[in-house]
């Protein structure tokens, strides 16, 4: 191949500068990841290209970051290096494959002859294998773009920002050191890259529509059902106006939390089969006809396959497949679809939901104890909550105790119910909370175990390095409790190292941008709660709540004892 | 396949067992990792076969503390969970593949139904694909075992761990949880694993001998030349006898460090081309012949390919193969033809070598300067090591620095020159600190950076949950030094958020067990290397050593601009 000669190009521009515009263009605007040698001088051209450097402790906390500000942002980008750097991101990276989450993941390269002579150069497995690492990615991957022939290099990265964007998920793109500054054409920046989805057959989607409308008026006691996809497909805006036309009752898998206004007086609760808010499994289960929007039913989203619904009541939209009872439509999007049901739905057979807002349960009405409890706390978040906050729930108690807080409008959820790898939270709320400053200033709140937060702790201090003002909850119940519901009760692999938490951020040298708390007493937490300067503060702040090691969220232990039977 | 039925076992034991005996056969004692409910119900079975649990404090670190281990202990046992935890330790395995480190990973998995059944569970990319993980580690695994017909079971655990130890690679053994209780034959135990090397062919082995035996009786100055490969393939005792009997000049590569007695009169220092130790360059490159043993020519290794040695006055020893200047011999051992060639080799011509022990440089000699740099720390380091010691060195100006450290006898140097993983040896230090306790009482010593302690600092916290002692001097120079090196000498991506490292330990619950030191001139240094307390204590310490920004070992200077120039 024959690059074309930098005299040929009418407006030439190096590779990296390129790539950066392209990152810019689509809406990123701080880059996370770590420095390494074979990234370093990529990195010079972040500032001139609008971006900014967030620099990570570690290549794991960094992608989990990056998949953090891509569920507030709709894309990240991260950058680590050959071998150790992307091999430290890869579970990161996986968990945004697995829930459709966009990150342009960027790895710096030895150069293209150091490659092709076979090297033994640091960070290799010293046999010459230079693809190893780029195929181990491409299982968790939506592309692989390899730039190394000059000719088809803009063409490489335009199509994996698109791909990235249209398929939600993760794609990879390989820089190597001497691709970094090689002349491409900058002309071609001129023409946004088009994100746009592919448009359905409209004969097809024209049926589609009939057919999911011949059943939706059939209907007598027809649902609405949220999950996932639906947020990270980008449907929201077809969910609001089908909920707001149809009034239609409303619930949401735990996966969905967030993609409707809870405040709405269509919205139900979370349905989770047995795992349900109160009155919603009766609802749902009970219902002739489930609009499932982006489902995704895995065992943490359904409370361990607990749902008692039929594929005979139950209408399927996802990103490239509808399905009506136990018809198939593949190759076509729901959001087409979604949209022209909205507009010829008409009048629908609708039922009241009982709108249950963050009461406490019967049983902690009243009650004088000052045990903070699941069953307490989680109601009592709600009524703290504010419009558009974003709160990140940790895998383990706190995503479960959330299905039982009603958000405030505009709330943002974060939680990895699918994927469930540990510790990510504390990384996707560095993240979270610098896409929540570059967007005004939303509030971003954390709720993390004692356990959890051991693998990660580092990544608050890239949130005091990066001047972000998190209020991070670390629910303090000496070891993960998820697991002990699991297996292990009593036993000692399940148990931690105690920490000083509230310690943390002043080794990581917070100095006054930070102030710790610790609450053990329902009024401790209601007071705080309360505390204006808390709700609102400038600089960091970290609570520790004590817990009893034994409590947990109901839906959890129903989930847990699943799937402890599950594994026999 | 029809699973051989338990009554027809003549000692039926558990699967998990069964593997975890065999651990403790090959010299195991201790497992790490982090538990995850695919695994909880193995981690039962540790205690009854007389294994502990360290309970790390996240996936990546674990497998750098087996790494670590491995290298103290002879082979060590990493166990995670499916998916989320075998993905974080990627790195770690992959380094371990890389710099032939024997580590057996054990993976726990969904139950083999729901794999069949392709189920969509936690911890797994929902496409009901459960072959995509232990696919990744294909390529870092010298082999992999999935355990799922029982039949097989104990033939699959007992390769797995043979190939382990023969070929000083990590193995991924998938365990599913319904095998884990699974009854196997344990009268098989009785017979320990065959980890004898298979022997080479005895003509063969004798002619490639006799061709060693003649260019090394024609030599002039023959010299012996040790690299990391003597000692990952275990002939250290070859090599000792080799330089016992011949009387010949011998050095070591930088990852060669701590395979030959450093107080032996042979010995003449470090051979890396131009980032030599003094005199040693002109001695091992105006020589006739060069008996490299186990050479990893990297770049790291030959501070950036600066070797002018030819191969026409070479010959290397492989663990599979013998190259006799040009003449290659495949498929043999260099153990068994190290050992004739000292049976046959008689009397050869022998030079003197300059033995220089820890001598400070010239400049440094007699100087008032108090600012500690790394001209003057290493050899003083050197002074100060004991017998015995093991000393690990994070990637970077440390395991530069010690290039310059003569050892006291019986040192073991762990460091990561060629995968080069930041990070590491803080995770490393956690498991050779325990091997060391597990073989009495060795001392553990860690020199790591301030930038390279923030991705796995946690790790300490493991340390101190186990009761363990190293002392861990943390040099204090603001920021990734080598990266400043290579590219990017002010930048920003190169620098750090400063902590509050002697206060790290008191965090995470250390109490007691703990004391923290900062100093900043070499007469602090030298009265704390002179304090019989701090050379013994029974607790964790860490010392901040505060060094300019700007300073680094000169070998890191060359290696750092070769790679910096390669780069471009």
């Amino acid at each position: 191949m024959v690059d074309i000669a930098t005299r040929e190009l009418r407006q030439p521009i190096d590779v990296a500068e390129y790539l950066f515009r392209r990152l810019h263009e689509v809406g990123i605007r701080s880059v996370h990841g770590v420095p390494g040698d074979y990234n370093l001088s990529a990195l010079d051209y972040l500032p001139k290209c609008g971006l900014g450097w967030v620099g990570n402790c570690n290549e794991l906390n960094a992608g989990y970051a990056a998949d953090g500000y891509a569920r507030v942002n709709g894309i990240a980008a991260l950058i680590t290096t050959f071998g150790v750097g992307e091999l430290s991101a890869i579970n990161a990276v996986a968990g945004s494959y697995s829930e459709f989450v966009p990150v342009v993941h960027i790895v710096g390269q030895p150069h293209t002859r150091s490659q092709k002579d076979g090297m033994l150069l640091h960070h290799t497995l010293g046999n010459g294998d230079y693809n190893v690492f780029a195929n181990m990615s491409a299982g968790i991957s939506a592309t692989v773009a390899r730039l190394t022939e000059t000719y088809e290099i803009p063409t490489l990265i335009d199509n994996a920002i698109r791909e990235c964007w249209i398929r939600s998920r993760p794609v990879y793109i390989a820089l190597p050191t001497d691709v970094i500054t090689r002349k491409i054409e900058g002309e071609r920046l001129k023409t946004p890259i088009d994100l746009s989805l592919p448009p359905n057959d409209p004969e097809k989607e024209d049926y589609v529509v009939d057919v999911v409308l011949k059943y939706l008026h059939a209907a007598e006691r027809p649902v609405i059902l949220v999950d996932a996809c639906a947020i990270r497909h980008r449907v929201l805006d077809e969910v609001h106006d089908l909920v707001e036309a149809s009034g239609l009752p409303t619930f949401v898998a735990p996966m969905g939390k967030g993609a409707v206004n809870e405040t709405h007086k269509c919205y139900g609760g979370v349905y989770a089969g047995t795992g349900s808010n109160p009155g919603v499994r009766e609802q749902v289960e009970s219902s002739d006809l489930i609009l499932s929007i982006g489902a995704i039913k895995s065992d943490f989203n359904t409370a361990g396959f607990s749902y008692r619904t039929g594929q005979l009541n139950t209408i399927d939209f996802h990103s490239t497949y509808v399905r009506v009872r136990y018809s198939e439509y593949p190759d076509i999007n729901m959001k087409g679809v979604l949209r022209k049901v909205i507009q010829q739905m008409g009048a629908l057979k609708t039922s009241p939901v009982p709108h249950i807002s963050n009461t406490l349960p019967d049983q902690e009405k009243g009650s004088s104890e000052q045990t903070i409890t699941h069953a307490w706390m989680w109601p009592t978040v709600g009524q703290w909550l504010q419009e558009n906050d974003i709160i990140i729930t940790e895998t383990g108690t706190a995503n479960f105790g959330i299905w039982d807080t009603r958000f405030p409008s505009g709330v943002t959820a974060i939680s990895q119910v699918l994927w469930g790898s540990i510790g990510y939270s504390v990384g996707a709320c560095q993240g979270a909370a610098l896409a929540a400053k570059e967007q005004g200033n939303r509030r971003t709140v954390l709720w993390v175990g004692d356990g959890s937060l051991q693998l990660t702790l580092q990544e608050i201090s890239t949130m005091i390095r990066n001047n972000l003002n998190p209020i991070i909850f670390v629910i303090c119940n000496k070891g993960y409790t998820i697991e002990r519901f699991i297996h292990g009760w009593d036993e000692s692999y399940n148990d931690i190292q105690p920490w000083d938490i509230k310690g943390i951020p002043v080794v990581f040298g917070a100095k006054d941008k930070y102030k710790g708390y610790k609450v053990t007493t329902r009024d401790e937490l209601k007071n705080l709660f309360a505390d204006k300067d808390f709700c609102s503060a400038p600089y960091l702040q970290l609570v520790e709540v004590h817990m009893p090691r034994e409590d947990a969220p109901a839906a959890l232990r129903i989930t847990a004892e699943a799937a402890a039977s599950r594994n026999k």
